[in-house]
């Protein structure tokens, strides 16, 4: 494999600049930043192999595309020249950042064959006319995603760092060496101008951890820098219409900040995931009720993905009941059920002696799936959304987790089937007064003029990846 | 989650030993072993909830191994009794070694859904008629495993140590918080005849890795004291139809070790893993050719998963024609293919800081794959299998991978339409007497006499888990 600090490909938009600027900046209309070690491909067309149909010609495009592509995913594949692919469905570009962490690392191989297959359209079911034989409950929504996507080629596009980028080449490999038959490019980089190009995903899972001693102002500001970088360059080189997924902490604010700095991306496609806590919540329902999970539906988590975060068992249900109709216990419920959602990262470290990269992967396929996937009748799912127009009366222009419902067309609306009663009000304003103190710590990110930082002392930070 | 160290229960045949005793004995008829450390379930029927049929009655069997539960799998759930699973196919319980390890830290979550569902015969396939239209080829194989394998239901069952456990529970509620749906049992142990309790699968993962300066001689006998104590276990307790993979290095020896001890269970139902070889020299050979992975067909890797092992280009294809046909530059066939292979791990390591364990998890599926789903026609698989009436003239009595094609029932034949020419059987002749060698070594471990250890000092063993 062959490293080089990239060069401009001629006709490119993009300018070379040297090693260590970090901005991005206009000149003359012209985009200027950065482009730093780049994999360029050592595979060439002279040691391509001759008379195979699918190594010959492929669109000037896609060659460009590959020139940034990682070891066997440079070979020239065209896939409507295959008699195997060549009814596969257009690329899926899926961009990850922190891609050499422990969360993509599980997030990359775990859930492989759910991210390749389950890019699919309520268009395409209907086409197939299988809605009616595929059960949409929460058993088997993967299959069908399993079954709809194997014809859907999937491209990665991984987003280190300087430090990490030997690790990133150690992904790229494994990825290789994985066979995976869908996955058909694989580039790797430390510029997210070049690495989020044609995004039709972007799972943002790097972030600063917070060093010891670190005050929760100097946190917000480090990952805001990160993540306004990041939602420019979403907004410069992504797809329009990217979905994005915010997971590197404090995720709320950090997708705030990128949806502030992406003002030609749709506000709604912005998420922060609050999936792996609404399935601790189920999975304690569960528990307490000595019923399987999947009898656990309607399971909201309000507000910050941090210690005020509040899940609702006012609107949760178990077979189809009102939780407080399963569970007598309204003091384990009001109490102990909370705290141990909320708890339950910190219990983990302590166990497993580092952070719960494997369940976090779990459950970013879990929150793509509810967007690609159709929500089963009657249930919802939570993420951490762009609170414009929301009906539940909580502040605007903020991100705060509610409960969406999706056609599985990659939109969602919010639930309006719910129930808010005082206890719940109570700690939804809790959340939602967090919410807005660190909106004001990163107003300087935003565009919203001079931060101003007067959080409260209490440490309400979620664990982040360590 | 209560933790206490096990009492036997009343009519068990297994007495209760103090800690720390580690050998199995036999006491007139009965077992005599340690029982340490075992999870036992929190949850009790006060604890249950009224009125879901669900929770309701199970036979007293399943309740048994319920109390070693762990967590929300501790609950009582009668599959029977559930309109929604009570068509699905009986448990299939799959046991872990080295649980709380990386390997396995990726297989439990990583390869979740194909596990959990591609359990299935071929009598199925033929019943649902759907032979016809499923393409079995190496696109395709996941698709039918996920199809025909949601009626699945699997329990887990990990084994650690001692200084494992706490790690163990964290995996064991990472596992609980990712909500899958077929998942209905999970328990962890440190005790092999515990654990391995009618497993249906064993997958030995855990092994210790060789210490800075350790002898291979040392690394041999140690690791093999602990799969010979794995082997007496399965003989002990597992079904009788257990399916074993062992991961653990040197993986060849440590299978040849479990078979000895494990005499009632049949020696062509072990394997030691040699699929990671085979799917990175695939890799190698799609990068050289220019071509997509899937192209490459029938590549073995012949011998010990060592570096003496054998990544076989005379019997490859690509796009079925012979390698030698598609890469003409056999300089590069006969030393760089070969070295590239063989080095991967170790390139690995430094790029990535530690070993491949997404890659190997991902080979591990692929070998389960390998043997419940029918072998693409014309196609084979590479394996480490007891080498008894071997038609290459492979030295008898050892663990040899090969290549290997099965039916999906679990089982496989070796294939007999294989070339070898001096080049080939002068590299397989090497490591047969590698292999040979180390067996002398394990000989007070395989009840075969006194250990004789002259094993060449060239250092051919591949990296552990680290």
């Amino acid at each position: 494999m062959e490293i080089s600090s990239a060069r401009a490909p001629a006709g490119s938009r993009l300018l070379a600049t040297p090693l260590g600027a970090h901005a991005a900046c206009r000149r003359s209309g012209q985009l200027l930043r950065p482009r730093r070690h780049t994999v360029r491909c050592s595979v060439d067309a002279t040691r391509q192999a001759q008379g195979i149909p699918s190594a010959v010609a492929a669109e000037a495009e896609a060659a460009e595309a590959r020139k940034r592509a990682f070891g066997v995913f440079c070979t020239t594949y065209d896939l409507k020249a295959d008699e195997k692919t060549k009814s596969w469905k257009k690329m899926v570009n899926i961009a990850v950042s922190g891609a050499a962490g422990m969360i993509s690392n599980h997030l990359l191989f775990q859930s492989y064959r759910f991210i390749l297959s389950s890019h699919f359209s309520l268009a395409n079911l209907e086409k197939k006319k299988l809605l009616s034989t595929i059960h949409f409950d929460t058993n088997f929504q993967i299959a069908a995603g399993e079954v709809f996507g194997l014809d859907q080629p999937i491209a990665l596009r991984l987003l280190g760092s300087e430090r990490s980028f030997q690790a990133l080449e150690g992904v790229a490999m494994e990825l290789e060496d994985s066979l995976y038959p869908l996955l058909r490019e694989v580039s790797i980089g430390i510029d997210p101008y070049e690495v989020f190009e044609d995004a039709d995903w972007a799972l943002l899972i790097g972030a600063k951890p917070r060093g010891p001693g670190m005050e929760r102002a100097a946190l917000l500001d480090i990952n805001g820098q990160i993540f306004a970088e990041q939602g420019k360059a979403l907004n410069a080189v992504a797809s329009k219409n990217v979905k994005v997924i915010v997971v590197g902490n404090p995720c709320n604010t950090n997708a705030l900040i990128c949806i502030k700095n992406a003002p030609n991306i749709p506000a709604k496609n912005f998420h922060a995931l609050t999936r792996l806590d609404e399935n601790r919540a189920k999975c304690q329902l569960a528990l307490k009720a000595g019923v399987f999970y999947d009898r656990v539906s309607n399971m909201t988590i309000w507000g910050n993905h941090s210690t005020t975060q509040v899940p609702d068992f006012l609107n949760a249900k178990i077979d189809g009941r009102p939780v407080k109709e399963v569970i007598k216990d309204t003091k384990w419920l009001e109490e102990e059920f909370t705290l141990t959602v909320q708890k339950r990262g910190g219990v983990l470290i302590e166990k497993w002696g580092r952070s719960s990269a494997a369940s976090t992967a779990v459950s970013i396929v879990d929150a793509m799936k509810s967007l690609v996937t159709p929500t089963p009748e009657g249930d919802w799912f939570s993420s951490g959304v762009y609170t414009t127009g929301n009906p539940y009366g909580i502040a605007e222009d903020i991100v705060f987790s509610m409960p969406c419902r999706s056609k599985g067309d990659g939109d969602y609306e919010l639930a309006t089937d719910v129930e808010i009663d005082d206890f719940l009000w109570e700690r939804i304003k809790k959340t939602e007064a967090e919410l807005l103190a660190e909106k004001k710590c990163v107003a300087h990110l935003t565009g919203d003029g001079i931060a101003f930082c007067d959080l409260v002392n209490e440490d309400t930070m979620l664990p982040g990846e360590m």
